[in-house]
């Protein structure tokens, strides 16, 4: 259905957004549901079986991202994963007296309207501001820690602008001032794509969508010895902090969509991309980089084409097949992204910013088609 | 894998744990995942034909729920949709004072674990006792009503025993002792099998595994006025109440697979299968019988063999290929089940409980193997 579109062949670039399955996955999935349907926690041979081969791809998980088997959650979705983190740890103060969480302004909605949440249930939350490109300096966020600091949750790298965090750098600190801090953080747009340092974190949040996995599919990081109260409590399933019947279809499946990632993946060849596709919007003056060129993922350039309605470029390119993003998928119904809204730019950039975002398939040729088109659209509608 | 075990063809008799997902699910579900991969929530046209087809879902669903479609909030499973709705309308009232939540004490896991949790947070929870058929009598919960209640949680057919609770019949009397007190019912076990007047019900929850479905796939009705504060915090999908990147090859096919259960649902065979089973069980000196003979579900028989080890039992069964249960399947690492437990029975008929529960496929040939094999079993093994 959507290998072609107007008779284009289809320029996907959203992959932020989500990711076209690989079709091993998809036919892995298949297999495992025309082959078992046992409840895993049933108490015979079958449902044995089938946690063996749920505990293998938590294991291969594990090793992959050099953590123990039982600290790998298997969940939802990435939302789930963020939200399970933040009130997972926060509830546990509840009642308690006044709590505080620090975040930042351009987290991930999950993060941030969980932040909302918590303080209409009367936490106190800092909202860092990033810089320019859209980071948050660590030395605010060291800064910002006060005597009832329970909580530390930023992402990794940001979802709209690509830029990336440190957060794991100053760990150590944190726990030096207050070893009860717990230190989340959403590797949603970093996993696969980045060596996570997962020991300088207590929680991490990772999702199976955005590296040509299934939507629906999430995985929580919980360092041994971080306590959380489940958000989905119930039965034993994923050590208690997780329940209802596994659907063990998306969780075994998830370590082999990691597999075929990893193994597609050419770090080289992104940064190549990235870098092309940079210097042509960098060389065109109607166009105005948000993203940093030498400290953001490869994987994420946001834009702005400050005078023009965003809708209509956007129009123009899905007549020609190419599907780029005005905001976070995630939040289609707000007018202007809060996210980029929160960076220290001209107001006329916030209101016309793009983001591109590109899959391990991604090519240069896909990249000059984009541009060429995009250029011929500035040339043809009007401003404003 | 599972159509023969051990030179037997499976007769599976725990259909309230799980059920086979319809060659058709599975098939649909591939064809999705094999056609469509864009965020639900992207602003181009292929998401808007993605939510088209999960909005067709939801409206043929509530059609057939006799509810509206924006009553109808697509979830991971039916633990989510309880812990939404419990956690959802009792965490409006933390902070505020003391309130109150009556349950029972034979509810599903998710359900009662909710509660606990609940308690630990400072509200007060009254677990009802079941009569000796598992049934929780109307009055009790009327009585058991307070100035503070916010909440009362009964599931529709308990999923151990197969009783049958009336809950709808007194909701309009609740309404008129507090109207602000939200009615909510756990229907997992009766989706797709009784005709459920959810006009009575201020929320109610759904599982797809149960009626041949698929595992990591839920439901939950909420009435519309009623407010819940979002487990799951973060984008706009699901009407702001669920967020996450929408699994909608799970959603979309949802309404096919409570379509294909009805088509095949022939309760007449049920109750049939129901009466045939009950009297062998009932003639058997050795058995005694939990489940009410009248006041039941077709598709849920519970039994005792006091003075029987139940794990011995379930291995010679599964040697034959018979699959029974002891205890819910969600909760394994308990030893004796908080449900049976719950009952009025002897103690020693508590500590040997069985269930077996039934599929739309289930026949009587299968039901005569089976209670011979038990009988020839009860025949060879040692008691105690």
């Amino acid at each position: 259905m959507l290998r072609k579109q107007g008779g284009y062949t289809m320029i996907y670039l959203d992959n932020a957004a989500t990711t076209k399955p690989n079709p091993e996955v998809i036919a892995t999935i298949n297999n495992l549901m025309n082959d078992y349907f046992i409840n895993a926690d049933s108490p015979y041979l079958p449902a044995l079986t089938i946690n063996k081969m749920q505990d293998k791809a938590r294991q291969l998980l594990a090793a992959n991202l050099k953590v123990k088997n039982e600290e790998l959650i298997f969940v939802g979705s990435g939302s789930e994963a963020n939200n399970m983190a933040i009130k997972g740890i926060a509830f546990k103060y509840l009642n308690k007296g006044k709590y505080h969480i620090i975040t930042s302004m351009i987290e991930h909605a999950s993060v941030y309207e969980s932040m909302q949440q918590l303080e209409k249930l009367g936490f106190e939350v800092t909202y860092l501001m990033p810089d320019e490109s859209g980071v948050i300096d660590n030395d605010k966020i060291l800064a910002a820690i006060k005597d009832n600091t329970i909580l530390i949750s930023l992402m990794k790298i940001n979802s709209e602008v690509g830029s990336i965090n440190n957060l794991e750098t100053i760990y150590q600190k944190i726990k030096a001032i207050n070893s009860n801090i717990v230190v989340h953080c959403d590797c949603v747009q970093a996993f696969g794509k980045y060596e996570l340092e997962l020991q300088n974190y207590d929680l991490a949040s990772f999702s199976a969508h955005k590296i040509n996995g299934i939507k629906g599919s999430g995985l929580l990081y919980k360092k041994q010895g971080i306590n959380l109260l489940p958000l989905i409590s119930g039965g034993q399933q994923e050590f208690g902090l997780r329940a209802g019947t596994a659907n063990y279809y998306y969780n075994i499946v998830l370590a082999k969509t990691l597999r075929l990632y990893l193994e597609k993946l050419d770090l080289r060849k992104a940064q190549e991309n990235f870098a092309y596709i940079y210097q042509l919007l960098e060389n065109d003056e109607r166009i105005k980089l948000n993203s940093s060129k030498n400290n953001n993922s490869f994987f994420i350039v946001n834009f702005s084409i400050p005078g023009y309605k965003p809708e209509v470029i956007l129009n123009y390119l899905e007549a020609k097949g190419i599907y780029i993003a005005t905001k976070s998928a995630c939040s289609t119904n707000v007018k202007r992204s809060r996210v980029i809204d929160a960076l220290p730019i001209a107001d006329i950039n916030k209101d016309s910013a793009f983001r591109i975002s590109f899959s391990l398939e991604t090519t240069k040729e896909e990249l000059t088609i984009f541009y060429n088109e995009l250029s011929a659209c500035l040339t043809t509608i009007v401003r404003g």
